[in-house]
């Protein structure tokens, strides 16, 4: 049955097929729950076949997290040239809208079963260091010193921007916009406490 | 061997002494790595005699969370008589030393592959709601009106609380003090933002 129609796809277009499945698949079950039968399946090949393309379960585990990680930075990376407040007020919409449009790949692959995942936990951490970063990198855009405790800060803050995206009443009239304007605070405040003299040393 | 000095234990006593162990086992691994056939060989006992207290491997994991847990929301709660100012801060840094304390068994527990077991997540999650629920109570103590995000403004706090602990180079001098006025500073700024007329409504 499912021969009859196949298209002969070159290896990068059945990985990327393969992937685009487990994804899809990911909104609704934990990657612990992704079967690899079950993405054989829907793709019309046999599970052996799935394994010429992938060396183990692990592997494709680890081949459907970096492409929803890769997504996930693709789509929440500001445009370059806007101006500095212009470029963090960019990261901060893109990063709201990409959650609350992926809440359940985002509940399972970033925080989670899937995020802790030993085979992507690496993975993950990486994507965040990626997020935090970039949020350093707008603080120098915004001509704000390289403090001692930025790097630091700005992982916390974005650990506060995810659990606030993701318990947030996003289905209320205004919420999102309501929400931009809370993190985007968050944000200012929290990263104003290191430019504060005195702020950070011990009392 | 093991059966030379083996005291009498009762039930309950047998039951804390596995669930002890496991405890301590915490300190070094993971709950996945966690072999309950390690745990009764260190107890004296046979594994048999293990799943004679505890129904399954999941029943004794479940024991050994809640315990941690429930360490972890004793230590942190602060002294009811004290004032509002002295009641957050005690909470602060209590929370602060627990998790400096007891960085290993916290990250095997409430972030990482155990915080996010299938068997355990709502222990940990129920956890979470505890101590949010008690920066939401400090608030209330201080005064301050009972805003409409409160309860999970104190969540993604508690997100940013929790990052940057586990984030902080806690062995350079004064860094402990230094971080719990950090952690204070954010706490009032962000809870701040709620009560800041305009600051939470759409722009």
């Amino acid at each position: 049955m499912s021969g009859k129609r196949t298209t002969r796809l070159t290896p990068d277009q059945r990985r990327e097929q393969l992937v685009g499945i487990g994804l899809e698949m990911l909104a609704d079950r934990s990657l612990d729950e992704l079967s690899t039968d079950e993405v054989a399946r829907r793709a019309g090949i046999s599970r052996g076949l799935l394994f010429h393309y992938f060396d183990s379960k692990r592997d494709f585990y680890r081949a459907v997290v970096s492409a929803a990680c890769d997504r996930f930075t693709a789509a929440t990376e500001p445009d370059g040239s806007l101006e500095p407040v212009a470029w963090m007020r960019s990261f901060i919409a893109g990063f709201v809208s990409y959650v609350l449009e992926h809440r359940q790949v985002y509940l399972a692959l970033v925080r989670g079963a899937a995020g802790s995942h030993p085979a992507v936990t690496d993975i993950v951490g990486a994507t965040r260091e990626t997020l935090a970063r970039r949020v350093c990198d707008g603080q120098r855009r915004l001509g704000m010193p390289d403090a001692p405790r930025l790097a630091l800060a700005s992982r916390a803050w974005m650990a506060f921007a995810e659990e606030a995206v993701i318990s947030w009443p996003a289905e209320e009239p205004g919420a999102q916009d309501e929400l931009c304007a809370f993190i985007e605070s968050s944000l200012v405040s929290v990263l104003g406490l290191l430019d504060r003299p005195g702020a950070l040393t011990p009392r």
